[in-house]
């Protein structure tokens, strides 16, 4: 038995015109839907330059409610289209409160639901502590006609945790809408453990947890990065589907997630946790208790 | 600065006498030690085939006391070549009462400390629930002369849990004695799919912590399975320090400790962990209260 899903990814560059890069994402959604995909994964922010190369409150303005300006584009095009939109939205929701925010339109238009990014990185050339809030919804799934999503945002992608409780909540795949890119003094041997290390550490939370992974990277030369691109799609096994280069791409892959059961039966790792052993995790650090926890 | 240790593995094939197995073991220890190893990590439950490839009573008679005869070999050896030794032991703690046990032996022959293997599998041909009870120390890293080990043993290697437990408690490298292979009735690319994907998983764990990671694994056919060998070193970044193929073989890796604090100041995952948002890792499966926790 298998269930097929088609799924597309966007990586494209982003200038300084927020109009252009929607249509520049749209575009992809369109050739995407045309190619049969039913689930199309936006890259992180695709509306906009990356806004976190400095800390300035000018780029505040760039942020909006949902629902606001990009959710309604995005909410049209799904319903065009007829597929499911994971998009990506500087989020406004309050003043002095904003996030990183994914978001997931269901194929009739409708907002089936909101992801707002839980580990917020900081450094050089990232400074995302001073825009974005940490979000404060956990690590749930999002329901979709095309199966349960969970949905989170770049730099979660290093943390096995937020993989891990998608996939306890019923997850069928996980979907990264990411923008991390080289810093440009970095030696090219650097850069390419770099790269490969973000690759790795996703296709490891595929394997750890028996599900299919979709990551989809912006690309082009911003003011903090130039930005690799390499979108992705990986099976349960880890095993890759699709991989795309460094340049504007949609890149396509068909997912059975009906092997999520077959892989997990062979490898069962849900069923061996030790969730009587675990309660440390909730530590910063385990020092001043070591070794008595 | 750097704090160069040199590693050495040693993976090689076991049959039917333990003494002969054994002597495999100290063989590969004088080798690296005579290489210039400091650290030297033994493949799982090297003194003996397999022996969970069925589940019969008379292979409890293999089992053995720590301290016993394999623990007491291993600890002359550590002091003869002045060298940290983990080794993989079944051990026999009470009648009725069996582990699947690391042992760290410190340069002086001195029992740095053990760890009783906590993530039990059990599938066809590794019907390790029969033989082994799940260990009941946690997850504590040992203390040696080369540093602070967090000693894991084979199926541990696919849970992140464990991985992570180990780094929070200030482990300053992971390492794996491991005993996996092929079915023989895998078909070839399911059997790339699982060696590749048992290196990246755990070369995940390295990336997630900023850790080295070693792991030795048995080779040769026995009973169980086709141990598939390719034991490894990686670095803090995931990146390959040293493979082996699938032959017998004496590993040798260069790993720099003090790239781990290099490492984790560019990618500080433990800076960032949502420490307030991962309580529900120790449940079992996120249904009956699923997305209001």
């Amino acid at each position: 038995m298998t269930r097929t899903l088609t799924v597309g990814l966007v990586q494209h560059p982003c200038g300084p015109d927020p109009a252009s890069n929607l249509n520049s994402s749209l575009d992809g959604v369109a050739e995407a839907a045309a190619a049969g995909a039913e689930l199309i994964l936006l890259q992180e922010l695709h509306r906009g330059r990356y806004p976190c190369f400095e800390e300035h409150p000018a780029h505040f303005d760039e942020a909006e409610p949902i629902p606001g300006p990009t959710s309604k584009r995005l909410a049209q095009a799904a319903a065009d289209y007829g597929v499911v939109i994971v998009g990506s939205v500087f989020e406004r929701r309050a003043a002095g409160l904003y996030h990183n925010t994914a978001i997931v339109l269901e194929r009739d238009g409708s907002i089936a639901g909101t992801y707002r990014k839980m580990h917020i990185p900081d450094d050089p050339g990232y400074y995302e502590k001073f825009y974005f809030t940490p979000g404060d919804g956990g690590f749930d799934p999002i329901d979709t006609s095309v199966g349960r999503l969970g949905v989170l945002v770049c730099w979660d992608q290093w943390f096995p945790e937020a993989a891990r409780l998608m996939a306890l909540a019923g997850a069928e795949l996980l979907l990264y809408p990411t923008a991390i890119g080289f810093a440009p003094e970095e030696p090219p041997d650097e850069q390419a453990r770099q790269l490969e290390a973000w690759q790795i550490v996703q296709r490891g939370h595929a394997i750890a947890n028996g599900l299919p992974v979709a990551a989809c990277n912006r690309v082009g030369d911003e003011p903090a990065a130039r930005f690799w691109g390499h979108s992705f799609v990986c099976g349960p096994q880890g095993e890759l589907l699709a991989t795309a280069g460094d340049q504007q791409q949609v890149l396509l892959a068909r997912v059975d997630l009906a092997r999520v059961e077959t892989v997990r039966r062979m490898w069962p790792f849900l069923r061996d946790r030790r969730i009587d052993a675990y309660s440390a995790l909730k530590y910063r650090f385990r020092d001043t208790l070591r070794g008595r926890f």
